[in-house]
């Protein structure tokens, strides 16, 4: 008999609900608090930027909410995703472990940022928004939302950081080809954008900054709400749908995960995959989860846990975190989706709980493992999803040193189509592995606001 | 109960075989001959170049060819590729039509070209080949045979069009990811390459140079053969694999097709789709069958039916084929893909049969095509497909006006996310419809070999 390599599920397997965690830890997440009070917000504090359904699932409680059944129609657009078993990389690497990669690459946009973008633009599309303000660095989050907002009839304006504007052409292109329009933060549009330009009409912009903008002017139009693309509650939720498949798709294939990997950036696709699994570590189970991140923004493996704002112009309410301060400035690196000073709360949480292991890579070595996975896979990651590799194949080589046959579960959030710039560099061995300097993130840290 | 989006094959319902249409065909195709000679050219002629199970494939009687199963075990990484009802886009045409369409940009190398890369690969390894030698124009092939190449641990060498070796540093990128060696074409590699040098060493390069060079390696050393990527019989053989799979998936439907639609260059991605409608056409079924090509290089619908060289440098066989000649240089285009002078002589001898239709597009009717179908479907098409896009729509809006609810299945043979700078190019109104001037088709027509 042939031995299977992917694990696909039928539409009508697709996932009825997302999964909510808080439903099931022992101690409640620390609650997102005002700036300027220090008291816990409420949903009337966020009316202003995102539509009720969205504040709702931000603090539910419920452990299942339901997936529109709009949202599910999208969804099978590329949904189930494949599940995949890397046998040629297993073979490459001699291990007795079984690697099993989740696919995420095959959304129109390239990532699983549409899990959550379809969702919002639901939601705010029901609630009679007309305009969606959102930001993006490299532009991952930006099309996602672009092409969300095509199929639900929402207009998006994505503020995207100068400098990627600048030499990220071609996912600016995706973004206008789904119909948003995309201006280059900072920008003249906002009394933000005018402050920076003010004391510096070359900035290159930041992602803070790109943030404010978006926010600003969601907050100042009745008929325009603001989407973000990670970190937050909702967006955690939406993901879990990578892990609700992978489960199912784990049980097709008559095994199951010792070690789950993924990736931290903000934390939604690690959340995505890793929760439900710690679900079911809760009622006893015994599957490893670790969160990879890159060494030059340690924030799971370097931060303070500590109340922070999730911007670099401190606009945004405070929320515990591991954090290395809003004003900490990672150094430059590929991997533009995983440069966030702060972390989910929720999955800051989780590793405060003890529930989940945290490990941080450089990115040459994060780059030479997508290498031998693309030679082996015919797959190109993403330099995101690379650190993802990079933990699945360290923990294969584990095993092989110890003679284990582990199972390995790992998720590939994306491809590189995108990011060639970064494979050139790499081949040319023009990519550093740029450190952040101590005193900096100490003078980050020292900066945090004296709250929780 | 919820209407399906996606039509998936199990793994295990992978076809075991490939369609030889010539087995079904009430005439033979016309063999190709030597130039020298005028006579037909046997498996010898060949064997400096390929394979002798490629060469065994070209011109086999047989109805069905078995796939190895190493091959299959490749194609399960993204195959069976999903059948997928386009409802948003009916629903924003207002047709009662409907339109399904197979998607062949989940391969790894994005397009339907790793179905023969894969097969020729495993062929030419088992034979003991150390190394393949190919061209590729805007890069599309030359990185299926370099994904292909990794897998089965064959070297590959691609020269690259000078031009877009310049202009295309991504394509490249994705090669070398791949681990294959790209060279800018011409090149001092060969003699080929160095008579052109000599005239001209700015020269930008073209498809029918790069062609003429890595045939002339893979004839000069005994370690190394050559691989194509489009035209001739084995090609459009292994691509029967998208017409054999969206036949189930349509049956799984429980639909069937009106109107099949593929866009052609070198013939084989239409060819993978509409051959098995074809045979089922033979025993008396009613599909309509339609190849679009790009007016720029108007090949089925301008060109004459002859004997001509498969190359710009007449180094090749002559095959019998609709051309524009030899030396036609096709005007500029997004479509690189199908900027080619010829036609396989399978697709041109099914043509002269009466057995399709074929229509030719402008570009910039393409593109406004195919940012429809993004903003509706949210994937992007590669400029190629764009025109099976295009026909796909104008099949659906001529449904509308004549009141009639026909099945449309059209071919999505890659996505579009290396293409990125034409969109730009076309939200920038920079696209132009390039034609080529009647006298310069006369005068490469009159160039024609007087044989056959």
């Amino acid at each position: 008999m042939t031995e299977s390599t992917k694990y696909l599920l039928s539409e009508d397997r697709l996932p009825k609900a997302w999964y909510n965690l808080n439903a099931d830890l022992p101690v409640p997440a620390p609650p997102p608090l005002h700036p300027g009070t220090g008291q816990p917000i409420g949903p009337d504090d966020l009316a202003p930027i995102f539509p009720m359904a969205v504040i709702a699932q931000e603090v539910t409680a419920e452990r299942w909410v339901d997936i529109p059944e709009p949202v599910r129609e999208v969804y099978r657009l590329w949904r189930p995703s494949p599940l995949i078993r890397a046998r040629r990389l297993e073979k490459a690497l001699g291990t007795p472990a079984k690697i099993y990669f989740k696919y995420e690459g095959v959304s129109p946009a390239g990532s699983h940022k549409p899990n959550t973008s379809v969702a919002q633009a639901f939601y705010n599309k029901q609630e009679g928004v007309k305009r969606i303000a959102t930001e993006t660095g490299a532009g991952q989050w930006g099309s996602s939302m672009a092409f969300a907002g095509s199929l639900f009839g929402l207009e998006v304006e994505v503020f995207m950081v100068k400098v990627s504007y600048d030499q990220k052409p071609y996912r600016r292109a995706l973004m206008e080809t789904y119909g948003a329009t995309c201006i280059a933060s900072p920008s003249n549009l906002t009394h933000a954008g005018r402050a920076i330009l003010e004391k510096d009409p070359n900035s290159n912009g930041s992602l803070g900054i790109a943030i404010s903008e978006a926010v600003e002017i969601a907050a100042s139009r009745d008929d325009t709400k603001y989407a973000l693309g990670s970190v937050l509650n909702h967006v955690c939720l939406h993901q879990t749908i990578i892990g609700e498949e992978a489960m199912m798709q784990m049980e097709m294939a008559d095994d199951s995960p010792d070690v789950v990997i993924a990736c931290t950036g903000g934390g939604s696709n690690f959340a995505g995959l890793a929760f439900p699994y710690i679900r079911e570590n809760l009622k006893g189970g015994k599957t490893r989860v670790i969160g990879v991140e890159p060494a030059s923004c340690p924030t799971l493996t370097k931060g303070l846990y500590a109340y922070d704002f999730g911007d670099t112009g401190k606009l945004t309410p405070l929320v515990k975190m591991h954090t290395l301060g809003a004003t900490f400035m990672p150094p430059g690196s590929h991997a533009g989706g995983l440069r966030y000073h702060g972390m989910s709360p929720m999955v800051s949480h989780v590793k405060e709980l003890g529930l989940m292991e945290a490990r941080a890579y450089h990115q040459t070595e994060c780059f030479a493992a997508a290498v031998q996975f693309a030679r082996a896979e015919g797959i190109v990651p993403a330099p995101e999803s690379s650190h993802a590799v990079k933990g699945a194949i360290d923990e294969a080589l584990r095993c092989k040193a110890e003679g284990k046959a582990e199972t390995i579960l790992f998720n590939l959030s994306g491809h590189g189509h995108f990011d060639m710039q970064a494979y050139t560099d790499y081949f040319a061995g023009k990519l550093k592995d740029n450190t952040y300097a101590e005193a900096d993130l100490q003078a980050a840290l020292a900066e945090l606001p004296k709250v929780g």
